[in-house]
């Protein structure tokens, strides 16, 4: 059995920010020599998620209007968790999305469909944040 | 360590669809011969799920009515990724199901509980579908 | 490779309560003796969820009143599955929040962010439920 793990971190400009990650996933099973397995890919931050869909904007925007349509920012005194923070929302976008992946690995390569992309999507930004990679198989 | 993948393909008579594939799934494991591992089951188009949950007639109802209540395909034109396409709703629909799941395999059955049932849901059909599954394990 | 295989039960006090099962998963994980892998935590019924968020209580009552307006349980009678039951809320609410998760093993641990913890999300409590945990790795 092979094993790889690996970090990546980010630092987004504004506090919701959605990153096409494939090329670094894909980079990562490469490197771990892993030709069938799994990769888990998580955030190890939890107002933050990564997801697979499109890497298309005007729906990066949909979703960004639907988060904030079910989880709303505003107003920040709604939640008890905002006594110090302002992040609540962030918590539950978070679990909207489902908050991680596990992706397969097939002869070398992660086996996506022909639209698949791996997103790391972050809900309160503008501070560094990492996210594991993690793949096991042979 | 052993590895399994194989593909399942669906195309469904409607835009939205619910199937349980449980049978599916089970077989594939069997014909593994994992006794012991982890078995990924991922929809590769980015408008449908897998997801685990009770297969009973009113419930998959509940869930198709309640899903149009948080993610609704009509107003089409309200969704940005619309211009083309009128399927945003269902990329939406997909990460509130979760989109895919991670089964256990234990003694070389699926280790689920007694209610636990393996689905596929599609959110924009009348087209060919995949999904793929990966088991990995001993 | 390694694998390893144990069960939780609860029989929670109220409808809906949410337990941080970190404690008992990472001692799960050092009795398998794995060092690198991955680890399943999947509740086996399907009215109930685990997930990976922060311990705080506002937090969590924040979770609780957010998953009341997303999928109310009352009107009972509003929902199809409840005929002879009363609990359709709690199979959509567990959907919400991503239903299980997948954490990687690093160094014979679980390897997590500063505030990630794991938690049994009860939505229709007051029997007996159970939780698989499965590891594989090495």
């Amino acid at each position: 059995m092979k094993h790889a793990t690996d970090y990546l971190t980010f630092e987004t400009p504004n506090r919701r920010d959605y990153l096409n990650i494939t090329p670094q996933v894909e980079e990562f099973v490469r490197r771990s020599g892993i030709e069938h397995g799994l990769c888990l890919v998580n955030p190890m931050h939890i107002t933050a998620a990564v997801y697979v869909n499109d890497d298309e904007q005007g729906l990066i925007a949909d979703f960004d209007e639907w988060l904030e349509r079910l989880a709303p920012h505003e107003p920040v005194e709604h939640y008890r968790h905002n006594r110090a923070e302002d992040n609540a929302d962030a918590h539950l976008k978070r679990q909207l999305m489902g908050h991680q992946v596990v992706l397969p690995i097939t002869d070398g390569r992660l086996d996506l469909g022909p639209w698949e992309q791996v997103f790391y999507a972050e809900f309160d930004g503008r501070r560094p944040k990492r996210v594991v990679m993690k793949a096991i198989g042979e």
